[in-house]
């Protein structure tokens, strides 16, 4: 837990720059940060992952320009070392926004300042494409990170697909959320470059296991039988990659990490919103109110997918079908403003966390985009596949498993 | 103080529709709705505009569709009778999303249910275009409600301008503010149809006139000099038309009413970020750190703009310039992704509400567009400027005083 907030370093650099001549005064205390407002940054996974999800998300998928894996690493430990403070609400660099020489630009954008921790997380992945022979990276692509295929009914974006890395911001806050993304586009200045980006809100899940699952802009809930963070058991099975799961040599480096499938799912909310109820549930398989599988009472009970409407959205995705596949779900609603025709541009970024893609998301969209009633209503505008790397420990980096 | 929750009303509605065989059952009680977290929604003037600025926006501006005044007086009826439900965090229409006729589209789409009402504020402006002939106001149109001027620099995309109507939504949770604005568009279909909206975030002033006041994403407090919500004689002398202001007969109607400009100020976020704090510091007219003007020490010191740089924003518009004009403004930052070019898509969605845009807004802006240091920085790029009607009383409904 850090000791040092935002403001308290305000305060501390503005006394040390009064002999500049820049006038800061200390400003009234506020808050200090509490346990429960730092998720810790170190750790044998990567943060953001099994944490409870927050309230907020700013997503960006990165182009690499550094032309060498020495650019590369490089990178990444700069990326690193903000991260770390930025996920203790502390300013980035020597002086922060209002230190330092005055004649340079501010270590610090200071949109941040005084604003707590708000429970930052930022969690990375390496790209499909990252593994090319501009980084000597060909040999050590992980089998399982698979360029994802094309499913019946895409519709993508190829300005919305795709990234060398990928970082997913998440915050209770958005403006934490957004000033750490900023600051890590600003670092990665001439050696990395967005590519595209997404903000999502409002699915927030708390430690409160009877707390009410989230619901979509469907109206319906969403995530009833997701991989709970606290489980680690079921993480264990369905989310980390183990030591043991056969890895080639070259692709070691992932043991403890993870990966990671985004796909930008845009709904129609204006046609679903002119469907009976009765119809409403018969495409997802549950109800409105409650969530309880159709022709049960309760959100949480169990039930026989087989019951459900052959072409329901939870009879389709059921891990019965798919070898008892699970993946942990993160995903966070969307409202980009209107369309120019005057509809609600808005749905779900799907984010979702998984031990092998080839064995999770792939077969169970495969199965989704064949049958799933619920295609009259959606499009899938975004998508990406990333390698997500172990946690950093002590003194470590990003991607030092795969680049030291 | 409503006594009945969204969820209250969905396990009373799921009783009732027991006996259709939709299996509701009754969740979980949340807490009940608290004073604090509803705001009323009738008064001498709109909610939303000197109410404690919530955390997150959803504006909307509308194309009416409607042929004739009737049909305008209509959904603004409609629209009006739906407010009241959601402000208070209840479904709108009968049987709210769950219950009614299975068979039917629910009434409510559902995605904030159980969700607590969170400040929900909804506000509804008229623009110019309205007064034209097909509803028969062309003599009814304020005289200050003047088409804004074209101001130097201006890149207005006209996709982001105007708008028959607007509606500001503002919640401390954006899925209620997002519900808010789809269930009006919803009830407005063949009616009225979004034209053009923006989501905004993170700039939440609160009840403690102690908080710090709130930074844009150049990094500095923004608002420090505003006109304070609680201030009623500064709402009497710069928001609030009054009896006497010399309307014309045919604008009295606007008695309690004020004036709403919208402004979409795109910032050049990575230009900024790589400018000095001194310079940064010039161009404002304030410190970064404190918010103090340059030269003083403390944020909300009094201060002789003649001595801030000549071309500083703060000197530029302060209120001695322009007569003692002052706006209310209730702007908030938005970040809509990334831009093409790999850029931060940011800025601030500027929204001043004044009791005449002839003496507040457009000199202000006239002299920042002439002369203003942080023109560099931002442009503008969407705009729209509206009356706002007075309040609602018991039974009345947005607009009655013009259309009734």
């Amino acid at each position: 837990m850090p000791r040092v907030s935002r403001r308290g370093l305000l305060a501390a650099v503005g006394a040390g720059a009064a002999g500049t001549g820049i006038a800061v005064a200390v400003a009234a205390e506020p808050p200090a940060p509490t346990a429960t407002d730092v998720v810790p940054f170190e750790g044998a996974h990567q943060a953001g992952i099994a944490t409870d999800v927050q309230a907020h998300l700013h997503f960006a998928a990165f182009d690499v320009l550094a032309d060498d894996a020495a650019g590369l690493a490089g990178l990444l430990r700069d990326w690193t070392a903000a991260a770390r403070a930025l996920v203790s609400g502390r300013p980035v660099g020597e002086g922060g926004a209002v230190g330092g020489d005055p004649l340079a630009p501010p270590a610090d954008t200071g949109e941040a300042l005084g604003l707590p921790a708000a429970r930052l997380t930022l969690t990375v992945g390496l790209g499909p494409s990252l593994f090319d022979d501009r980084f000597g990276l060909a040999a050590r692509r992980p089998a399982a990170l698979v360029d994802l295929p094309a499913f019946p009914g895409d519709t993508l974006d190829p300005a919305r697909c795709g990234g060398d890395l990928a970082v997913q911001a998440c915050a209770d806050d958005p403006q934490v959320a957004v000033h750490a993304i900023r600051t890590l586009s600003r670092i990665a200045a001439g050696r990395a470059a967005v590519r595209w980006a997404q903000l999502g809100y409002g699915r927030a899940a708390t430690v409160d296991p009877s707390a009410p699952t989230p619901r979509n802009l469907f109206g319906f809930k969403d995530g009833t039988a997701n991989v709970p963070g606290a489980d680690t058991a079921a993480l264990d099975e369905h989310v980390w990659v183990a030591a043991d799961d056969a890895l080639a040599p070259g692709e070691r480096w992932m043991t403890g990490g993870t990966y990671l499938v985004a796909r930008r799912i845009a709904m129609h909310i204006e046609t679903w919103d002119r469907t009976s109820l009765a119809e409403q549930e018969q495409v997802v398989g549950r109800t409105k109110g409650e969530g309880a599988p159709l022709g049960g009472s309760r959100e949480h009970e169990a039930f026989d997918p087989a019951t459900l409407p052959t072409a329901s959205h939870v009879r389709l995705a059921h891990p019965s079908r798919h070898g008892g596949a699970r993946m942990l779900r993160r995903g966070f609603n969307y409202t980009d403003g209107a369309t120019g025709l005057g509809r609600l541009d808005a749905g779900l970024f799907f984010l979702a966390y998984q031990r092998d893609v080839r064995r999770a998301f792939v077969p169970v969209q495969q199965a989704l985009a064949a049958d799933d009633a619920l295609n009259e209503y959606v499009r899938h505008t975004g998508s990406g596949v990333w390698a997500v790397p172990p946690g950093v420990g002590a003194g470590g980096w990003w991607g030092e498993q795969l680049l030291a």
